[in-house]
């Protein structure tokens, strides 16, 4: 039985504040269920219909530190789809400090002021499949625990390392430690033309206003995605998780895989 | 002033089929809407607020067929955004009829029964920015004019011709005039691999089952776009918006501007 209190909780995790305060956001979905009682990330409560607890593995089940058996009619009530599946979890928030380390010695991607949730969780999906491990959020980008950017990172959250962090102090750093900065601009060289490496910080700034005033001393290489036609009226730029598509596409692309 | 009847036609576009019925669709903003007038578009009617129309070029202006000043509490009763900005407009839905030897001659994209609108938006920004003219979309494909579409293709619609078509009948008609079809499939050879030509269907398949079994008979290549780690438990493509941003960059970047 799924009790008003519980209810309440759940749906009071669509906001940040309620996120922040109980350490706990919502993952929805048979597969993401799934994935992340497998990932052996910490489920604290796991609500599901009877129907998905028998036909799932008894050990991923109890693995959760609790389980509360619903029904259709409860699981409506606390999901964000009108068309729930069979499973949601509420799963504690786990924070990472950025790992300058490995962020110096591999490819990263950082993220200044990003807001859209939706562009969030696609980058988030371009990194795990393009194997980035380290993504560094300005403080100012969108919560990683939006129920948007998590329904559109679609269980690559378990990949990727995503921290907050004040980048006018880490990038400075990164420099120092001979990192270098390619900064999605909209001038700056044809991102095929770069020399590509293994390492090196992948930087991408808001989607209207581009990258902070105080964050551009520090790039060391202007990159842009040429269009194909000279002059387009009223587009002037790719949206930004578009960018960062083709741009880890490009570093990764005569690299051979991990 | 703004009719009642005025306002139910506007809101009654949000839905396909009065979209169909009177042959209308929205555009809402500042930007589009200049575009769209400046671009020679039908446009309807325009609505906007005293001090738009005032900033406004005249000629411009007037190329509407109607024009209606509203107040800021008006705009609020028709508009998709809970803050509108200060214009919206009604235009006059074209419909092409593919155009077979402009996409015979061509680098063109089509979409098997893609279901998401942002994803439909997206792939036209894409198309505009990597200078392909024609998108050739299954009957199944969401529509063009939905208004989350129109409003993530950013104006991409006014660079790009987008119809509807019975893929099942064109493609095999296009493979007898020697085009070439690419598929995004899960299978197949790397797409940094493949000899890119200026001609060609690149084709994308519906979001969870990929592209149809009637197709795949008159597929020339199978493209993939390689994750750079082995595997992934949980993800095993990437979103097809993205795919087609990789697939698009691929076949343009080593070719000239236009």
């Amino acid at each position: 039985m799924l009790s008003s209190a519980k209810i309440k909780l759940i749906n009071s995790l669509r906001f940040k504040k309620y996120r922040d305060r109980y350490g706990l956001f919502v993952i929805e979905g048979d597969k993401l269920v799934g994935e992340f009682l497998e990932s052996g990330k910490p489920v604290k409560i796991l609500l599901a219909l009877d129907k998905w607890i028998e036909k799932t593995d008894k050990t991923l089940v109890s693995s959760a530190e609790e389980i509360i058996k619903v029904n259709e009619r409860e699981l409506v009530k606390v999901s964000q789809h009108k068309t729930p599946q069979n499973a949601l979890a509420l799963v504690h928030i786990e924070k990472y400090s950025p790992d300058k380390l490995s962020v110096s010695r591999t490819l990263s991607i950082a993220l200044d002021n990003i807001q859209d949730p939706g562009n969030l969780g696609t980058i988030i999906r371009i990194a795990a499949w393009f194997g980035i491990d380290n993504i560094l959020c300005s403080h100012g980008t969108v919560d990683l625990y939006n129920p948007k950017t998590v329904q559109s990172s679609m269980g690559a959250l378990l990949h990727v390392k995503v921290c907050y962090t004040d980048l006018a102090v880490l990038i400075p750093q990164l420099r120092e430690m001979g990192t270098s900065i390619y900064a999605a601009t909209l001038d700056g060289e044809p991102v095929q033309n770069i020399e590509k490496t293994d390492t090196g910080l992948l930087l991408f700034g808001n989607e209207s206003r581009g990258i902070s005033g105080e964050l551009i001393p520090y790039v060391t290489n202007r990159i842009i995605i040429p269009s194909f036609r000279k002059a387009l009226p009223g587009i002037d730029s790719l949206n930004v998780a578009m960018s960062a598509a083709i741009v880890c596409y490009e570093f990764r692309r005569n690299r051979r895989i991990k």
